[in-house]
């Protein structure tokens, strides 16, 4: 295989197990209150074991596919492969919102080479919704193309903001504070992969999170760069694996909110 | 009929009202895109269109079943009727989510008699939830019924947070920094009938915002009540129209979240 058709194998394959993940996960979803009492656990030992499930669901395809290629995910860690890609997996992005009865939850899974995001696809089970990006070749939400709307600007749109416990509450505060002082707006729904790819189908004008481990956020930024968007480069290399802040907006937000957020 | 009777085809109304409503919506919403081509109309002349359109879905059918009954909604402003019971209405609650495509938005009915509100609905067209309480007889989703836990508590849930353009952006962002520092995450959809359902499924621990119109939240407000949490009382009689502060609340994220608000 030439590297291009290699890369469409696998973009292929990406969203496949992206779909499988999800409708196993889905299936917990809608059993999670009988799984908890049957099993006596409490709701985060059940998001565990629907996460782990998940992951499992992927890697066991990738494996038996391309047995060369590496893994980077929360919970299996990293393992290196031979074939200088990486699959980086969430395979359930936004635990909170899955483990509360809330729809804001996907499966992403991006695929890293030594230089760059080469695939990145964010997939969410409930409205089966399936975000697509290849490097260079667009983005797309269930095969239809994105392109991010030249007229998106702060205040016409929402801006997500991402959070959790590690994230300073003042310097989070502060950005939705700015924000709305200059007639933003916030949105919160707690899967930042989703809320990126809600941003390459100019659902949302931006997303600002002041720190992402890699599987939550690769696919979603190449979404967004492929729609048109721009966004904060993430540490690549050695340092991949730590994450970074992540800034994603539309061409007409990006400079109101790199401001905002300390960018500009 | 007896007051009961009357009631209860009116709750079986708001249901199906709702539903008409939210299909009339839901059309346009998957239609958005040629609409605004079409019409050469901006984005947020369609949503008013849509807005306009699903309210006049409701009045017809109400009118019809109920001619000696009011209206108090966003649209139509009030309308006073003889029969002492007024339909509170939101035909699309969530405008700006509406708008931008994302699938935080629904319908809300309330009824409200001189006394209280006695039926709340609230519709979400995308995932077919229809969410209902009948004053003193409970609420429930689908026809489950729906019993907040006493066990969420605002550190192991999220907490809905609703502002606009009216609200003070340091007064919510103090809110979210304190949720926060104790612990605590806040969400926002864009939505806060939504969220208030949200509430009263156990899906959010709470809800505050600054100021609602009541057709925003008396729905939401009965939802959470009837299944056992606990909200601030709105204004009502002459002072209806004007809304007022909202909080809600799982039993046990009330204290915490009234001292955050200020209402402790």
């Amino acid at each position: 295989m030439t590297h291009d058709d290699s890369l469409a194998a696998r973009f292929a394959l990406a969203q496949t197990a992206a779909r499988a993940a999800g409708a196993h996960a889905l299936a917990l979803f809608h059993d999670r209150a009988s799984l908890t009492i049957e099993t006596k656990h409490d709701a985060l030992d059940m998001v565990s074991r629907a996460d782990r499930e998940a992951e499992d669901v992927i890697r066991a395809m990738v494996s038996e596919a391309f047995p060369e290629d590496g893994f980077l995910g929360e919970e299996g860690g990293a393992q290196p492969g031979t074939s200088g890609l990486t699959w980086v997996i969430d395979p359930i992005d936004g635990t909170v919102p899955f483990v509360s009865g809330l729809p804001h939850w996907c499966v992403a899974i991006g695929i890293q080479s030594e230089q760059a995001t080469e695939v990145g696809v964010v997939y969410q089970p409930i409205l089966d919704e399936m975000f697509t990006a290849r490097r260079g070749a667009g983005a797309a939400l269930n095969g239809v193309a994105l392109r991010i709307s030249p007229t998106t600007r702060l205040t016409n749109s929402l801006t997500g903001i991402g959070a959790n416990h590690r994230a300073i509450p003042e310097h989070v505060a502060g950005v939705c504070c700015k924000l709305m002082a200059q007639g933003g707006m916030f949105y919160r729904n707690g899967s930042g992969a989703l809320m990126l790819a809600s941003v390459a189908a100019g659902r949302l004008g931006g997303y600002y999170e002041p720190h992402m481990h890699p599987w939550d956020c690769l696919a979603g930024l190449l979404l967004v760069r492929e729609a048109g968007g721009q966004t904060l480069p993430m540490p690549d290399g050695a340092s991949l694996a730590e994450g970074g802040e992540v800034l994603a907006a539309a061409p007409a937000v990006w400079p109101d909110l790199a401001a905002i957020t300390g960018h500009s």
